[in-house]
């Protein structure tokens, strides 16, 4: 069969395919610095001719920002692969044990690691993809699917030049389903594929009171405090329970499907480790759901920033005219952002005191992403993971959110499926980042089989 | 009788009285700013001449900042007069209609005013008191009571060597009673006693819940946000009534004694103009009580600042580490501010949601200044005010706090008078500072009036 030998030149090749991986790592392209622009420029011309080489139809994209780099190649069902190759900065670099764009193999007691800035995220990972092409290409003489690659050079640093190259080459980018390789794992030994990504509301609240700055001595007691007035507002918004009381905030709110709530309850998550971590013991979520279910499919409202009145040093007895703040609110299943923006606007009006007014600053919103795992591709990746690894891949959900996945489903109208090897120990964009050579290596050969199984 | 002569004189002699102060107010004697550290002495020097010239024993008295000016003169009951000789800022100097430090008479619908920085605060104030002693000497060739000058360089620099001088001149500064002419009318034509001040407790609040800032995309539901916690204590401070929730917080606050409170009901405040100058038309604190007494008599917390999570432009999905605030409260009567900030700490305390911690800042406090209207002095200047002008001198309560009032309490035993003739619209610390000259003409009076009445 031909993917035993497929899996079988993967593992022979792994020391070629870490040393092509560390071609790339040393290259320095860090989107967000234009020091570096030539050295982004350079890594997305090393993919192209990676690619090249393996018989793809490679080029090179101008954008108005860094380049995309597209390439085809193969027949059968279609994927789109998509990985980003520009890296965060090291910012700062004394915290970091090597130059990080030297990368090395390193033994550490949980086995070997590649070390270097992008080791994860996203160079290990959508050299991955990659090499699983090279594998089929080399024992076969073919793919066993059609293959578009797209790679981007600005995902750390915005995305600016996405959603216009997307919209500009809808036709040639659209395929039957996107692959996006940079996720993580459950756990060491638990691969995941990412099935939902709760969307976001961003509010800006300004609530006036009196019309200028007052000195409390003279208005102290007689005077509406904005700040009292938002501090009742953004108190009020969770109840006792940690419900949130804007009216129809939960509309679109699914129940968890019985089969993902007792395949999340089985993951064995370790809640009292995850919160411990940052100093914190009890879950603070809405009361009768897990600490998974917090994370990844109940909606959230967040206050990110405060402030108003007098904040430096010392004091100043001010009754300030003003008070802000920021609040979020991540979205899941089809909770509308309109309507949850309207809903919390009209929420806070009625909460106002008398000679209170409010204003909000428009900041936008997306919904969740849902992925379709009725996609035959889901059923693939997930018996191609768990071949991989000593535990069944896991559906998970994902807290934040994956701006190119939405993009694919709105702009392509493609759906996507997110699978990725990272770990949480991986120090991702922070200093001696690294990837597991065992991520890389079953990475590889997980890919292989999801090609393999897609034919 | 000699008051009448003494105020036919003061009559006769206002052009020169005005001329004398208009001398005065040529002399930019700012204190905050050390270009004008040369004039602030001769401000200083000019006073102690003066008094010279009247027959005082006066002196310029160094300090470690600028100088006091202490004169003795008479015989008789001992009154000590406090007033400041320094000015603010000037700035923004392009809003003033003419050099701030080139006075001039100028007509207005509303009558004859004094145009200058320092006009009200407090040079023309001070000079009330002096042209007063001045008559008594021209007319009758003494002083009807033993008068103490003590005017200070640094009130509007924050009068950092009141306290030390105090301390240091303690026995030669004590007197029967203090007359502190800083203050102001409670309207165009009813004078005003000022016979309580509130005290102030300051309060910064830390409340830190995770050790680092949090992704709300990673940990948003689960994890304890600071800002909530911030929120839902400070918004439980007020009841629903606007009554404050602080366990024995009204430990020491005084029912109004009802002569009183029927003296404040009669003032005729106007609440709505109040309240409609500032952009705001409803009364914000307890129910049950009037503008007034919310402004003199009850004790209010005020929330003066607030900050945590990301503050800038645009959107940062932070759960931040921690949230501040800034709060602090007004005392009234005999309450207690060890006591106060004691239970304040406690109540948070117990306020604080699981996995939240708190630290406060010591930033001090100090109790009401309630007068001793038993003293004599009180009666006296009552009566001496009420025939200046149309209404009747009013007992009024003052916001803020006048620091030299405790300060001659705590230091002195000495209790204080507070009586004023400013105006609400005579800009004080903005551009185009005045002084009504029918308020240093009756201040004159008055003041002549007080002195033959102490005798």
């Amino acid at each position: 069969m031909s993917l035993d030998a497929v899996l079988s030149r993967i593992d022979a090749d792994l020391d070629q395919a870490t040393a092509r991986l560390f071609d790339l790592l040393r290259i320095p392209s860090i989107s967000t610095d234009p020091a570096y622009d030539a050295d982004v420029a350079r890594a997305a011309q090393w993919l192209a001719d990676e690619l090249t080489g393996l018989g793809f139809d490679a080029s090179v994209r101008p954008t108005t920002g860094h380049p995309m780099v597209v390439a085809h190649g193969g027949e059968g069902p279609h994927v789109l692969f998509y990985g980003h190759y520009d890296v965060q900065p090291v910012d700062p670099l004394s915290l970091w044990d090597r130059d990080p764009f030297d990368p090395e193999i390193q033994d550490t007691p949980k086995g070997k690691v590649i070390r270097a800035r992008g080791a994860v995220d996203d160079k290990g990972q959508l050299m991955t993809f990659i090499e699983a092409c090279r594998a089929w290409k080399a024992e076969t003489g073919t793919l066993p699917a059609r293959v578009t690659f797209f790679f981007e050079g600005e995902e750390e640093s915005g995305s600016p030049s996405l959603v216009p190259f997307l919209k500009a080459n809808a036709d040639e980018l659209r395929a039957d389903i996107a692959l996006i390789c940079d996720t993580g794992m459950f756990d060491d030994t638990t691969p995941a594929i990412c099935t939902q990504l709760r969307g976001m509301v961003r509010e800006e609240i300004t609530i006036t009171g009196p019309k200028v700055d007052l000195h409390s001595g003279m208005f102290g007691g007689i005077a509406m405090n904005p700040i009292r007035a938002m501090t009742k507002v953004l108190a009020a918004m969770h109840d006792d329970t940690g419900r949130i009381a804007i009216p129809h905030f939960y509309d679109g709110v699914p129940d968890l499907a019985p089969e993902l709530k007792a395949q999340w309850d089985g993951l064995g998550f370790d809640e009292a480790a995850f919160l411990g971590a940052v100093g914190l013991s009890l879950p603070a979520g809405e009361q009768g759901y897990s600490g998974l279910e917090m994370v990844w499919s109940r909606p959230t409202a967040e206050i990110n920033g405060i402030w108003g009145g007098y904040t430096g040093a010392g004091f100043k007895t001010v009754l300030p005219s003003q008070a802000h703040a920021k609040v979020s609110f991540r979205l899941v299943g089809t909770q509308d952002p309109a309507a949850i923006s309207r809903n919390f606007r009209q929420w806070v009006q009625d909460q106002l005191p008398p000679d209170c007014t409010v204003t909000f600053a428009e900041l936008g919103g997306d919904p969740a992403s849902v992925m379709n795992t009725d996609h035959p591709a889901f059923a693939v990746a997930r018996a191609a993971l768990s071949q991989e690894w000593p535990g069944d891949a896991a559906y998970v959900g994902g807290g934040g959110s994956i701006p190119v996945a939405g993009h694919f489903q709105t702009i392509l109208g493609m759906d996507s499926l997110l699978a990725g090897f990272g770990k949480d120990d991986d120090a991702m964009h922070s200093p001696n980042e690294k990837y597991d050579l065992s991520s890389f290596h079953h990475g590889i050969r997980a890919w292989a089989r999801v090609l393999g199984g897609l034919a």
